[in-house]
């Protein structure tokens, strides 16, 4: 018989059905042995009834996450047996037959208790099989469907972009080295932002979504060193409010998603769908400041940047005032911002340049992008960047390169944002830090 | 005004638009001063006349690749003036206002001419800009994004595959090495294999399109030290074959679509849609070899993989006598194979693995995976790896998985076979090979 996904038993109300997976518990009543089975549809109580000898045997053996392939008669609970919180809580499988595919060892704890954080990732192929662990990485596929669909449909292209580069992009120093051929050195990509400029000379308008990499030596609830990056870029913009309009619609079309797909999900996780006003509201970098200095007891007017305190009291602020989980921020200087950044000629010394904060963390930065190809050289002095390193690049800007902007999710960040995850470790799949790959490096 | 789209002028005939491009030619016609404007939906011709004296004065002075904002009338080409391979061939721009967004260096060469691939490489941000490097990526585009919706459209979830891992998860030497934090090393993944395998046990069914990368010191026309590679792996699976036929729907998907959203590229390319009859040729390795011994003057029976004249002779063979630019070969031996291969009962020494090859190279890898964590033991003391290095991958087995399997196909050796393209490079958007990233290493 055609194995059936559980979660369309319903149709087979009265009927003999296959379905497999694997056992979640398993509850001895004696006479009746009773235990959950769980595919990738959903999850249902069946029970071995002493009449079906061989299957009442070999149900006495099972154990949690056992992988079996079960045949059985869909039964109606009666009346006050149903489940309600369940979503098949009003159906029962009565077994009549088991195969075991694979047996499967004693848990070392109990999987759906809360694990410290180090045990927890420790023991990923077992932890993400829990609804948590599936629940999370099912709404990170969602925004990333949900990104790439929205700006298809906005007529961009997607491009692959490198991992490895032949230096640091962006002048920083967080760059990881691997060893190249002939011992030469390359790097991990910081980040697709060269590239993405590249192709708006091709293509006008283009995402990608890689993984960049950044050798922070880092081991914070915020910070990652292999990441997704929710990349776009796009020509012939006015400023970098155009690359904001975007953004915005896709906040929203999240948002939407994730309540069209997604909502038990966030019940699960006791979260509400983010509040996005009809505006978000938007404050320069020194409007914020003096926002926060008026909230808060220090005065961080004339810094250069926000600390994480203050991002957090600015979306306090946006909250209370604009009734917003998000809030731009713009006009950080010059000096903060990567030398390919737009100046604002009306405010010398500050970049036409973003951030979009939510719910306490800064989630995207972008901006317009200098296009003239002498201002960048100029930049490159000033930066002391050699233009040398950079002349593949360069081409572009030689070659004639409209007004153009763009900016970078983080895809952990905004999933672990969207479910009030504390620490984004728990929204990356296989999380990399100083101390970890797959497992703790100091074991 | 608000700037169209050059495709969608024909909406506009005999009124005012705004458009925005690239000047791609300009011919001076002494009053009359022609050009073509390109943006990312298509091209068309406009015309500057004497009697609009500042656009005439800047027509004049605009040259190849000068990105402009042209204000113009629609205007009907009299019918001898059509150009019937121009999909805007019967309109023409009249041109009355053009603002210089960005001026263009003269260019190095002309960009339509057959350049050879080093010179095209190190000049992408500017080849990439014509009709052919920009289709080669539009169709790259309609792959990657038909194999995600093919396989989410089947219940598969995706994931975010990791690009750094602890050591080489499949025991081969080709493998590049980066510094990790306090002197430890890291490595770049080869492939996404161990992490799809723990996610059958979460999902049953998932897929991932990461990067891998590949420490060959190769610079042939094949090879790539980093690719985009489109996996999929799924549970409760009876053989390798069910993974083919999977595969073998994703290759009708893609020829489709091809044909479909891309005639006009295939034409371009002067290639057709890959033939693939209602059964793909399956022949073992065995059986392949005795076919290519029999069309060649090789005797290659029982020698343990196919060379690359080999894989040729098949995929020609395929060709007339199965009409078929596809053809799967299965049970490779055992010792050809990884650690995790499944090796077939009933041909001891051969496994439940399969490649698939189209148009003379192979592109899918794939087959059955070993799901017992006994048996998995056991291979890897045969290879000689260290269990205690698998211990992460190691959980997935000892807390049950079902039998699975699953396949990895090379995106840009995909792209290049379905377009005729020789040099795997040119399908690459910047391909990184022993000698290049980005530009030559050696300049």
């Amino acid at each position: 018989m055609e194995r059936i996904r559980i979660k369309d038993i319903g149709e087979h109300i009265g009927k003999e059905v296959t379905v497999a997976g694997w056992v979640s518990t398993r509850r001895d009543h004696g006479k009746l042995i009773f235990f959950d089975l769980r595919d990738r549809s959903g999850e249902v109580q069946a029970v071995a009834l002493p009449n079906h000898t061989e299957a009442h045997t070999l149900a006495d053996t099972i154990r949690p996450e056992w992988v079996i392939t079960v045949t059985a008669k869909v039964n109606e609970r009666p009346e006050k047996m149903i489940h309600p919180d369940a979503a098949l809580g009003h159906l029962e499988l009565e077994v009549m037959n088991i195969t075991v595919l694979s047996e499967a060892a004693e848990l070392p704890f109990d999987i759906d208790a809360e694990l410290n954080i180090d045990t927890y990732l420790n023991y990923l192929p077992l932890t993400l099989r829990t609804q948590r662990g599936r629940d999370i990485f099912k709404v990170q596929e969602t925004l990333i469907e949900t990104f790439r669909t929205q700006l298809r449909a906005r007529d961009f292209t997607e491009f692959q972009a490198p991992a490895i580069v032949g230096g640091d992009a962006e002048g920083g120093a967080n760059v990881f080295r691997l060893d190249y051929f002939n011992d030469r050195s390359a790097y991990l990509a910081t980040s697709p932002q060269l590239y993405k400029q590249i192709l708006v000379g091709i293509y006008e308008r283009v995402f990608a979504t890689p993984k960049v990499f950044r050798a922070e030596p880092h081991a914070t609830s915020r910070h990652l060193n292999e990441y997704s990056s929710l990349d776009f870029e796009l020509g012939f913009i006015e400023d970098h409010r155009d690359v904001m309009a975007i953004l915005t619609e896709l906040i929203r079309a999240y948002r939407n998603a994730l309540v069209e797909r997604h909502s038990d999900v966030l019940e699960r996780f006791n979260v509400s769908a983010p509040a996005i006003p009809d505006d978000i509201p938007v404050v320069t970098l020194a409007e914020g400041q003096e926002i926060v200095t008026e909230r808060t007891d220090e005065d961080c007017v004339g810094e250069p940047d926000l600390s994480p305190a203050h991002e957090e009291a600015l979306c306090e602020y946006a909250r209370e005032k604009h009734n917003s989980d998000f809030i731009y921020v713009t006009h950080y200087p010059v000096s903060k911002r990567p030398f390919y950044t737009y100046e604002d000629e009306s405010t010398p010394g500050f970049t036409k340049s973003f951030d979009l904060l939510f719910r306490g963390v800064e989630i995207t930065t972008g901006g317009q992008r200098i296009h003239s190809y002498e201002q960048l050289l100029k930049n490159m002095q000033k930066w002391n960047l050699d233009p040398n390193a950079f002349r593949f690049y360069l081409q572009a800007f030689a070659f004639g390169m409209p007004p153009h902007g763009g900016c970078a999710t983080g895809l952990e960040r905004l999933t672990a944002k969207m479910l009030g995850i504390r620490n984004v470790k728990e929204a990356t799949l296989f999380p990399r830090d100083m101390n970890r790959i797959d497992t703790q490096l100091s074991e």
